[in-house]
């Protein structure tokens, strides 16, 4: 049921991400609010009471939605640990949950909860979330948004009463977040400079350097011929 | 005392931010994220064991911070009431707190802590903020990290044994952060293009568009001039 989620997305879509030399795509903090910001009419039908940001990655894209999902936001913290074969990480561990006995902990039980997170990768952090939200807290409806999710197969599949929402479904390549800028040697303008070049834009669009160099050959072969022609007629 | 930070700043860094048309000053992401990493060397010189991200403001810059400041981040929310007079709030309520016996709550007593937020504003957050972790937590150390300290008086001091870092010192103007950019009716592409015009920058560098106008311009010159001449010689 989940893996079908990721076809449900226009191809011409996906096909707009190019990798960058490294191989790897990298994403704007425009880029990802955009994408977040795409779902809000979506989040709004759902009428969520409270965001359960997991984090650190869900940090951002939840504080993105509350601006205009004006509902509080509750931390919670998860570690997934990779396995013996590195691939696929299978242990969650439990960092921070929240007291839902005060304030915005009271939100939960018996009231609709959107999980946020950045990106589902083997999903098996978001199916450990929702499960243990379910558990804990009993909530009256879940659902789940993710900035990203990876069309590869899942190690886990969320229950059938759980909507789930992706912000954008991507390839299931190398991304590159923003916030990971540092963590690619990179300062954020270079970051985002990257970003720009991996979202394919129409072939006629050329960025502005090439543009001025253009102009510049043009101009130096406008006074090369004319300056030729008015030489040939002097003699 | 905590004044006074707002001097230590270099006057001619201040003058770099002009207000957009409306009155208000517009930040990037990009913008966010380099002030942030710009303090990066200064919090690796405290040494936090934890960061402590005050909801929903201090979400975004805490996560920034994590990857070069590699340590578990706790979300706290607290809510601040304005008073009567509307100017500045008062009443700070808890909206979610963590549990220090459990999880990365454990890494608080005892410990290094660093509170984070988006903006220091009347201090009336952060000052609660740092009492509640003191009497709740006892840290060993408290450092506070702020993106923006604005330059206006406080209503609350910190107490002399909290190191404050403020990523910017910024005038007490309107400013508007990229995560709101729906609450100003802007996508955030038309936000962060308002950011980049804020942020002045020396008159040699004229943008893109206006270079390309320049060169079309000489090119147009040229032609004319270079045709006038063959014509001339013709006659």
């Amino acid at each position: 049921m989940s893996d079908a989620k990721g076809a449900k997305q226009d191809p011409a879509e996906k096909a707009r991400r190019v990798k960058a030399a490294d191989g790897r795509v990298y994403f704007s903090y425009a880029q990802i609010h955009a994408a977040v910001s795409s779902m809000v009419p979506k989040v709004k039908a759902f009428k969520p009471d409270v965001i359960i940001a997991i984090g650190g990655g869900g940090f951002i894209p939840a504080r993105m939605l509350r601006t205009e999902i004006k509902v509080p936001i509750l931390a919670v913290s998860l570690k997934l640990y990779d396995d013996a074969t590195n691939t696929v990480g299978t242990e969650v561990e439990k960092v921070q949950w929240f007291d839902e006995t005060s304030g915005v902990g009271k939100n939960v039980r018996g009231k609709r909860v959107l999980i946020v997170d950045e990106v589902d990768d083997s999903r098996t952090t978001l199916k450990y979330c929702v499960d243990e939200v379910k558990k804990t807290n009993a909530p009256a409806a879940l659902a789940v948004l993710v900035v990203h999710n990876k069309m590869r197969p899942k190690a886990a599949q969320l229950p059938s009463d759980v909507e789930y929402m992706a912000c954008e479904d991507v390839e299931n390549f190398w991304n590159c977040y923003p916030w990971d800028a540092a963590a690619y040697g990179r300062d954020i303008y270079a970051h985002e400079e990257l970003a720009r070049q991996c979202l394919k834009v129409p072939l006629l669009i050329v960025n502005f350097t090439t543009l001025i160099l253009i102009l510049l050959v043009v101009e130096a072969l406008t006074v090369a011929l004319l300056y030729k022609k008015t030489t040939k007629e002097k003699i």
